[in-house]
């Protein structure tokens, strides 16, 4: 009798179930989502910057090298910081890896207009947010080895791990 | 009695709802996948210009420089394209996305070989399908801006929405 | 009466079904993670790589330039790769998509050595690990295709797919 109780509520209760489930992945994703969106936008100033160059002024100024190379060292690593940040906030906590993602796009402003608006030879390098991504990759490995847990011994330590990683996530505040 | 009733019920339906949720996965993201697919096989396109123009030519020819030039900068927006046309399927509607997509690759395909078949020193410039990309980060923010009226009003105004997506992705085929 | 017990059920059931989903999402997607994050290490190699090279010595030298190029064509590469693996993951099975991801990477490393090691003038061209970017965008058709078949003839030929897509990726074993 049960069974077929759970059946057809299990049944009925599908077109719900499919609602709250469409709720249930934007609540898990919405954050991660933010952070592409400005990071898209971001991108778009970037190309605007190479495109304004390109247009109005020669191609082979040190100023078009300057803007278009310091662009594509930031879409260089922007596929790498994508795929690292959505794995970190599946895996764990979609918070702070929102809150590294957005900090790795104030220094990655940063590396880009320190790269435009240097007039001498020195540039400030091919790397940056160094810091941000070891989190970040860091953050995949707790949830993964966590998961692991979870399935050997049955033990979920996932609350604490987020609050340790919200925690943690200040830290990439100091500078 | 009909919590008992429940939880049984729950643990047997177990299997079926993991077979039910696993091609509701795929039902939310097959035209996008196929619109991704697409694009790959595009981008394989692009590099076998590429590649063929590097094996039988000389690497320093303009015919060169301007192939893998239309390439990267293809390249440079590919990550981009990608990131924003999956954040507006997943949070509003996969639909319209996927259509814009479409557009998209239409309009990157033009895009390239405009870039080849150019003798003049003129280029089509650094940025293409600006039009889609915008209309698709709108998408991203609408839905966004839904799923935080569900948690504030609770309010869910997603099928009026997804309508007037699906009726303005049409206008994307104005030239 | 059976309708407010499944509710009911259901609405006290929902914090369990929340962990439980959260659990099977991880399940899913953990070695197609593992492999991402591999893969952003050795991006990280690539890139420190570029980063000695261009720090310690002239950005104008030969050894320069073809670590450069190199690390970009690999860069290229990168976000095509990504998508292709994580849809053959996501529609069909998610073990040989991460297992094909793996081997992309060691032929991704071979290249980039092989690309930087050699002093003639001859490169290992510009593309690499085709057999295995053409299985998993094999893998993501069969996905699409057998979720098609579900929908128009409620077949699902799933299990069958995913060991003879087992049995294939052992395949790519092969030199």
């Amino acid at each position: 009798m049960w069974c077929s109780t759970g059946t057809t509520s299990m049944l009925l209760l599908l077109p719900a179930a499919l609602l709250i489930m469409d709720v249930i992945v934007v609540e898990n994703i919405y954050l991660l989502v933010l952070v592409t969106l400005i990071s898209v936008l971001q991108n778009a100033f970037f190309a605007l910057k190479v495109e304004k160059e390109c247009k109005f002024h020669d191609t082979n100024t040190p100023a078009f090298e300057r803007v278009s190379c310091a662009s594509r060292n930031c879409m260089d690593a922007y596929a790498t910081f994508l795929a690292v940040m959505w794995c970190a906030g599946l895996c764990l906590s979609q918070a702070p890896a929102a809150f590294a993602g957005l900090i790795y796009l104030v220094v990655r402003h940063k590396y880009f207009v320190g790269y435009m608006g240097q007039s001498s030879q020195s540039t400030p390098g091919y790397l940056f947010g160094k810091r941000i991504l070891c989190f970040l990759v860091l953050m995949c490995t707790v949830g993964i080895f966590n998961y692991v847990l979870v399935c050997c011994c049955g033990s979920n330590y996932k609350d604490y791990l987020e609050t340790i990683t919200k925690a943690a996530s200040a830290l990439l505040l100091i500078p």
